[in-house]
């Protein structure tokens, strides 16, 4: 194998594996409720189109008040553990340097002392990933849920 | 690290890498019920050991026509949108040059306007995989749900 | 890339997929129930902290002999067959030359002849690896429910 061709290889796995990598560090912070750090895994300019029919979160202010909002609203009222699970993830590497992803997402909720989470719901969901400071961001984010269609 | 050693470890990640995201674009192509694109995943004459006691599907043609069959009477009395799961990969390199995989699934199905998916059956399978024109092929795929053994 | 460089990247993917899969191969031994196999994925001096309020299991004999109990006693009277599902996973290499990996474990038990298995609990889990003979193996394992918190 060429050096070349070594690095061609070489940097799809790399980024896959840094893809993966990065979705999960950004659930804990969604998990977890840390606002700040999960907006902070989006570009400052980034779109966090939700939910089908509300108006999409823009920028990192819009997507951590909306993290505050469901703590002191939602989960106050049910305090449940969310649990975010990605998988058969694809990774589009596109010609402005940018990398576009398919995945599928559910979302797991354990109540206190309720061995047995709520399963749902599942979402198909695509990204605009961008390198910023050498840290992958969400540039853009569509979630649709399934059953919404 | 020798060129050698690294084109070694190159090898196995990235080949891991490539298989995950084949099986991604495969079960899209599934849960599209895009049954030409699906069948196309696997090789002409690709065997789909899809259910214990029944027939394999043998040829594109023939699992084409399950997709299909499916879409025209199971879906249409029911529209669910399925999302199949794989996860827990091992990837065996055999001496042959294919590729020998196990892994878990899990049918994950949403009803329009209901949150909560039905989750299951919950299966073990195992693949071969081969490399056609550049790209991985299912050559033998066995289904062994986990209720029916 | 220099050779220097392209080592450092290949090193990162390299030990993702290295991690992921034998993981896959540990759980198959878990969920098979082949105690000798899933304790030997564990160095000889493991700690597996399967459980917040028990004392944790310490080194392989403890291990294999908690798998063996699960045999005879909740297995033999309810003979399910569980699927230990991994996901969201991170993995940092720690100065010692270990690693450090989190990630979320779900467990999914399907009942003979029963289509919709029991999904839960769901987990949240941190392990010490260790390279040990050129293989991957647990050095310590402390398993968090999500219900129990």
């Amino acid at each position: 194998m060429t050096s070349t061709a070594m690095a061609a290889v070489v940097s799809q796995s790399e980024i896959y594996a840094q893809v993966q990598q990065f979705y999960a560090g950004q659930v804990r912070h969604l998990d977890g409720m840390r606002a700040e750090e999960f907006a902070g895994s989006f570009t400052a300019d980034g779109v966090f189109d939700h939910r089908p029919g509300g108006d999409p979160l823009v920028g990192r202010e819009a997507i951590a008040a909306a993290i505050g909002e469901y703590q002191r609203t939602t989960h106050a009222a049910d305090p449940v553990q969310r649990r975010h699970w990605f998988n058969m993830l694809q990774v589009f590497a596109q010609d402005d340097g940018t990398l576009r992803t398919e995945y599928y997402a559910l979302v797991v909720q354990t109540r206190p002392g309720v061995r047995e989470p709520v399963v749902g719901p599942s979402c198909f969901v695509t990204d605009i990933l961008v390198h910023e400071d050498g840290e992958l961001r969400t540039k853009f984010r569509k979630v649709s849920p399934d059953h919404l269609v």
